[in-house]
């Protein structure tokens, strides 16, 4: 495994792989990464992973400093699953001195995490097709937990016609349901005992969705009640959505996805479910 | 020369070659087009050429409808420069429904053209992205004569780690010093004959600064003073800035770019030299 802080560096390393499959992460790795990598890797014959905690996806009273960081252990865990580039840029790398540009995405990027953190997908767009021109891969792996993050990428990716397949991969959870999450480490004892209340009411939904239930208002209505009863009072939205444009209609056709944002013990969870 | 109208279509056919040349163009096109074309040509060994006239990049109240088009006409100009690949896609197949993605440039793109024409820029850095995705070309060429959109467009290759080099070609004039442009078909008799006026301003300016001016607002008053005397009387601005930032200091250093941007019989001309 061979790791880069540079573009310059890592671009030459890139010419000895053929098919490159590569998971961009900010670190601070749990299973849900490495079963990405271990994908990628499956898929690609080779696996580039991206270690860069992204400042411009972080609004001004949100955790950027507080974010979790353990670089050696991280790439301990990745030797382990079989990554063969791994890129650990500075921030000055990613963003010198006179960096001016910025990508915008609207429609699908509005609500939901757009409107809880202004700027965070124009972060998450910018630096992602930075690092798709850095890497330059055939696909690219990303979690279904960040639900909405898998649309605006496949959205600007489609958009601006970047050579790039996007693979989304089912979330992966704890044995208690809760998604996992580098932010997971922060909860609290008793916080961690109440986070799997956001599984619990995405299956409730889930389940009313399947025995016919149609209507958004009940089905949110089920998700806050489960919330609320599982001791998880600051619910940011608990929502249901069109999977295809993340607009939420009164009654749902075929499909649904249902979306939820907490905060437990000052930590932002998301979670959500296809129904 | 094979021409495609599809991105697949011209995707399939790019494989076909290693190193690729590219100039992007909105066609109608002059021997300034043609000494790009036949400049890729010899440094890449095989070129792509692009014909699009990107609504994106202009005003509402702009030129859009009235900007010439031939498409017959460049095709067989382009077949004698010896273009191997031509692309002309139609408005929804760069803008198909569900489009929702835009680049933003700040800095080099705030002032003057940027100024002049609110959302130009943003409209030049999103389709050049998703032309130079499509094309893959190792180099591309664009003109002086576009000075701000050549400092746009490489500052957001350096940006986003666009892996592309941008060469940048020395403005192609008339016999009279009238830079060459598409939309000078559209000037009558009578403002064809004022126009190179533009030339000599600059060029009258340029001979200030050897001579040892270094204040802008001198320079700057040569300018105007020579369109005038030329029968120029709308100019949208005539100043000297620095060509690294675009910014215009009060008195200039080593060097110089001087702009011009002026209205004859309706039809918008720029044009610049550097100092």
């Amino acid at each position: 495994m061979q790791v880069f802080s540079t573009v310059e560096d890592f671009r030459k390393a890139r010419t000895g792989f053929a098919d490159l499959g590569f998971v961009p992460t900010m670190g601070f790795l749990h299973e849900g990464h490495l079963s990405l990598v271990r994908r990628a890797k499956a898929e690609n014959g080779a696996v580039a992973v991206s270690i860069f905690v992204n400042p411009t996806q972080f609004g001004p009273t949100e955790d950027l400093s507080s974010y979790p960081r353990d670089l050696e252990r991280d790439l301990e865990l990745l030797r382990e699953a079989g990554a063969d580039l791994v890129f650990t840029p500075d921030v000055d790398v990613l963003y010198p001195q006179g960096f001016v540009t910025k990508i915008d995405v609207a429609g699908v990027a509005a609500e939901m995490e757009g409107r809880s953190r202004p700027g965070h997908f124009s972060g998450v767009a910018t630096v992602v097709t930075k690092l798709f021109n850095i890497v330059q891969p055939q696909h690219a792996y990303f979690g279904q937990k960040d639900a909405q993050q898998c649309a605006v990428v496949q959205r600007f990716v489609r958009d601006l016609d970047i050579p790039v397949r996007i693979v989304v991969c089912e979330t992966s959870r704890e044995e208690d349901g809760l998604a996992r999450s580098s932010r997971n480490v922060r909860l609290s004892a008793e916080d961690r005992l109440r986070a799997p209340a956001l599984y619990r009411a995405l299956t409730k939904a889930a389940e009313a969705f399947q025995a016919g239930e149609r209507r958004t208002s009940v089905l949110e209505q089920i998700m806050s009640e489960e919330l609320h009863a599982g001791g998880i009072d600051v619910v940011d939205y608990a929502t249901v959505v069109s999977p295809d444009t993340f607009l939420r209609p009164d009654i749902l056709s075929e499909k649904g996805l249902a979306l939820l944002a907490v905060k437990c013990s000052g930590v932002r969870l998301i979670d959500n479910m296809l129904l």
